[in-house]
């Protein structure tokens, strides 16, 4: 498939144009730019610049609010509750995280779960934001209903993704970011696109039967819990993807389970929905809450030079440590630019004729 | 296999015997003996009373102080670091839990790292003291270092549980629990004692190839993190050993990754430990801390008849909801009484001439 590359700047000054022209201030349009183009620094191509006409086509439908009013309903020391007043989850994320950063300031620890808001992106671009703060940061989400749980045909949940970041001392942060199911659906796209198989345990078809087509999820299927089936742990998978819609959607009075809104604008909404547009839930732990910064910070890199120290099977170059991957990607794609897809780059063209702002 | 089926009290009975007998006070003896049994009662049968003598061993090797002082080392409002002074994980980790939830009264929600603890028998146990208090509950352990993890032949984490409990209203509470492995050490051993083989992605043998082996362990494989293997997602069950172990062990000063101390009192402990003792993670939220209780538990519900409701694959009867099975045992092993396996009924015979206690 033909790639063409632009620069980050380059993107980033395209997406804060096309968030501007739907409405937003500029301090939102920065926020949200930041948080969507870090998934294509980090190599997350799925859910970066490729998805801007989505969010765009969210707004059209007026399911995206431009100019959202974001704030606490509920709080005590060490939890709130936000209303992101259909907001971008580009900007209602942070804003959440950035409460759970003050309150871990005062009390030790923050606890934000969110209603009424949208797509945030990647999880780990708002966990990340605990760093800088010495904070271990927590970010979960959940999705639209594309995961059935172990022994149904009905998708149930989203890829709900968990996000935990820590810092280091002199190794780099650890940064675990994975969705609840075997595979993400950006993976899955990628097998669809160049009509691959998908592996066993990724996707089943309308009846339940392990599939091993990557459309299984257009005809009926759907995306199976991290496990695959019962005897490979998919309960497993299934229980941490409930518990990230408890923690999002359960405790903000968002929509839950199937009743989670659709990110493709022209899917219909669920009927009888039970909440307020998606869920998340941000956390934030202070450090030296428990223990001295730094001496959390030797043992953390300790511990990661341990892992990639260990041995490996054949074959393999070395052992990772979760966001190893993320950030090789990261320290190329600052210096070497951002590589799109033809079919990207022709939404994003199309992007720039709608608003009548500078093509790419 | 032989089984002889025993009443609750008489199980209980015999283990307070027990932990009085090697110096626990009454009411350390009580709290021990409750959460040990607690994983008969739920089904989980290699965490119950099975593991009574393993415990007894630990004390005679001097790894397990049955008179602790369990401490607050250090604290903020919603947080704490408890020494367990080496204690049973069963006392040490209950009076843990028990300061997440003051905390969780007082400011929200209450989080504490142990550090210089033992096994704490089953997670969910702990967690779900939460309940009564209209609290999610979490507990989390690292444990003996049994796992590899992804592209690795050595074993670095153990099977690392996580534990969430959150209420509901008039449907049973949300319990899950689980081995952060594709299947629990506890699985493989029942395989092991029948001789069957073990599916795909369970182990790997000392070279790091897929095997089906159930005692491949015992000849230098290891448990392979949940996924199985890298098409399958072994990079998340991974990571969230490696969140486990960053949260117990890590945020106390605990030991963590393979210097985590073994069960079995004849394997010795492991060169320039970092830590003292195992490491636990309890939290505890308060649900009107975020949204009124009574809101949360019919959101619950509504949930639970969601998945209790949807559509089964052909041939299952009915999709399950995170803590069912274990509910369906513990209901009928009060009223039937708990079975155990003759060789564990063999083993008690032999505490009970040890201790001068009457025999079951």
């Amino acid at each position: 498939m033909s790639e063409q590359i632009f620069s980050y700047q380059q993107l980033a000054d395209f997406t804060k144009s096309v968030f501007l022209k739907i409405g937003c201030n500029t301090e939102h349009a920065d926020t949200a730019t930041k948080a969507l183009l870090s998934a294509d620094l980090r190599g997350i191509d799925s859910h970066g610049v490729a998805r801007l006409s989505g969010y765009v086509r969210l707004w059209e439908a007026t399911r995206v609010n431009a100019t959202p009013d974001i704030k606490i309903i509920h709080e005590t020391p060490s939890t709130a509750v936000v209303d992101g007043d259909s907001g971008l989850g580009l900007v209602v994320a942070p804003f959440a995280m950035q409460i759970a950063i003050e309150k871990a300031k005062q009390v030790g620890t923050g606890w934000v779960s969110v209603q009424n808001s949208n797509h945030f992106g990647i999880a780990a671009h708002h966990a990340m934001m605990a760093l800088e703060n010495d904070m271990i940061g927590i970010a979960m989400t959940n999705a639209s209903p594309l995961v059935a749980p172990t022994f149904s045909i009905d998708k149930m949940l989203g890829t709900n993704p968990i996000c935990v970041a820590a810092p280091a001392g002199i190794e780099p942060a650890f940064v675990a970011d994975l969705a609840t199911t075997t595979a993400a659906n950006g993976k899955l796209e990628i097998l669809q696109r160049k009509n691959f198989q998908t592996p066993t345990g990724w996707v089943q078809d309308k009846d339940g039967n392990a599939s091993n087509d990557p459309h299984a999820l257009k005809t009926g299927g759907a995306l199976l819990p991290l496990g695959g089936d019962r005897d490979h742990g998919s309960h497993k998978g299934y229980a941490l993807g409930a518990v990230v819609d408890i923690f999002s959607a359960l405790l903000s009075g968002a929509n839950y389970a199937p009743w989670v809104p659709p990110f493709p604008a022209y899917v219909p909404m669920p009927a009888q929905q039970p909440g307020k547009g998606i869920g998340h839930f941000l956390g934030a732990m202070r450090i030296d809450a428990f223990r001295p910064a730094d001496d959390f910070k030797k043992s953390m890199d300790h511990w990661i030079q341990g892992f990639r120290n260990a041995k490996t099977v054949a074959g393999e170059k070395k052992v990772l440590v979760p966001g190893d991957p993320e950030r090789e990607f990261e320290k190329e794609r600052i210096k070497e630019g951002i590589p799109l897809l033809k079919q990207v780059v022709d939404d994003l063209q199309s992007l720039s004729e709608k608003f009548q702002i500078a093509s790419l």
